[in-house]
């Protein structure tokens, strides 16, 4: 990991540009810390980290005053990043089969977000090995938002992730489906109720088959990009349980 | 509205006891108010005040807390109050059906719910005229949790209801359901998606069916009786968005 620049934000939240091998990534860390914090992975749609930025600061902010630091990565494929050309051709085909009214089939939505899911996840675990190592940075570990079968397939096989807040707005493969049943660690799915660009009875089901014993379904009105302000507040408490249950390690007496 | 006792809780919660016509009721307020307060009317299953009692009272304290009144009333065929025998029938009936494993008649819902949403909504209505004509309740008013048919016919008919609460754990009559789409109120929606005693589509149907611009389906784990804390704090923070919204009435100058 490299960093690449470092800036103090107007509130004294650090952000900090890094490189991890060809992957862009940004790492919000809060003002004032004395022990290691706990930290979140901000996931982001693959629409490109310039574009998503001023939302991802948002929410790092937040987070930055809850005492995490936040950090997310490009997805492959967007930003500056090579283009994913099955991506590319399943998102053509997806177009298509929109505009023509048709259903979606399963070899579309495997094509748009398996090869996204096979080389984000290792590319996120990497990251998080990076970060683990920084001084400033403790754990535990949540992920947060993004696509969300990148959420499941972490939360599923990454034993550091804790939490997973994820956002119930794309297509879903089956074999995520299945991958779901495996996930076990507290969840707190968020779904907009109209989004007309969502399968939510896809959404009801993937939310059903999750293994958590501990899982929120919090549905909303406002459309896909319409998220109201109390359910992002619902999430960030969501994330303040999780990651506050856990103590940081006390300096031990004579220290 | 006559008032039979009242005495001031631990924690400065004023508890007064009401009996409006043979019904009887509970009113809590805050410790100390200076100006009239928002309420809400504390909703509750048919098994008896009671019995309901402790349950009631630390979601009053947690109202009061807030700076709002609460009040609750005993359902019609509960408690001391006279039977309903066309509910005790349907209550024989569908306990009939489920142990037979057979599909609960819509004529054994509709008797189930019917009667009791047809004599409590007047007596809500009542018990809403009596205490906003107290000098301390000001509203706005909300309703809060018990038979969500009765919920959705006061929110759907009452407009000083500004919000409600509900709590998807019941059978719904067809007719409530049509009623559910004329109910424009923000709505809070709790659902135990574990919980085998209820019908998990139709309460995702009625949650659809509400025209509320402004809706959240809250849905976890832990069974019929298992709402989780974080859950109930959701729900409390819905109440003072919407009750805290409306300003009381400023003194006007020089008074």
């Amino acid at each position: 990991m490299h960093f690449t620049s470092e800036q103090r934000l107007d509130d004294g939240v650090v952000e900090r540009r890094f490189t991890l091998g060809d992957i862009p990534g940004i790492l919000w860390t809060p003002a004032d810390v004395s022990a290691p914090v706990p930290l979140i992975l901000l996931g982001n749609p693959p629409l490109g980290l310039d574009r998503m930025y001023p939302r991802l600061l948002g929410r790092a902010r937040y987070s930055a005053a809850e005492g995490f630091a936040t950090a997310t990565i490009e997805l492959p494929g967007s930003g500056d990043r090579p283009r994913l050309p099955v991506v590319d051709r399943a998102r053509a085909g997806l177009r298509r089969a929109l505009e023509a009214g048709e259903p979606v089939s399963g070899e579309i939505v495997d094509d748009l977000i398996l090869p996204l899911v096979d080389q984000a996840v290792p590319e996120w675990r990497a990251t998080m090995d990076a970060l683990l190592e920084l001084p400033g940075i403790g754990g535990p570990v949540a992920y947060s938002g993004g696509v969300i079968s990148i959420g499941v397939r972490l939360a599923a096989t990454d034993p550091r992730i804790v939490a997973a807040g994820l956002f119930a707005g794309s297509f879903v493969p089956a074999v995520i489906f299945e991958e779901a049943r495996r996930v076990t660690v507290p969840l707190h799915v968020l779904l907009q109720w109209d989004d007309e660009g969502n399968d939510r009875q896809a959404a009801l089901d993937l939310f059903d088959a999750f293994a958590s014993k501990e899982k929120t379904l919090n549905a909303n009105m406002g459309g896909h990009t319409g998220v109201p302000q109390s359910a992002g507040e619902d999430a960030a408490r969501f994330f303040a349980r999780h990651l506050k249950q856990a103590p940081a390690p006390e300096a031990s007496p004579g220290s």
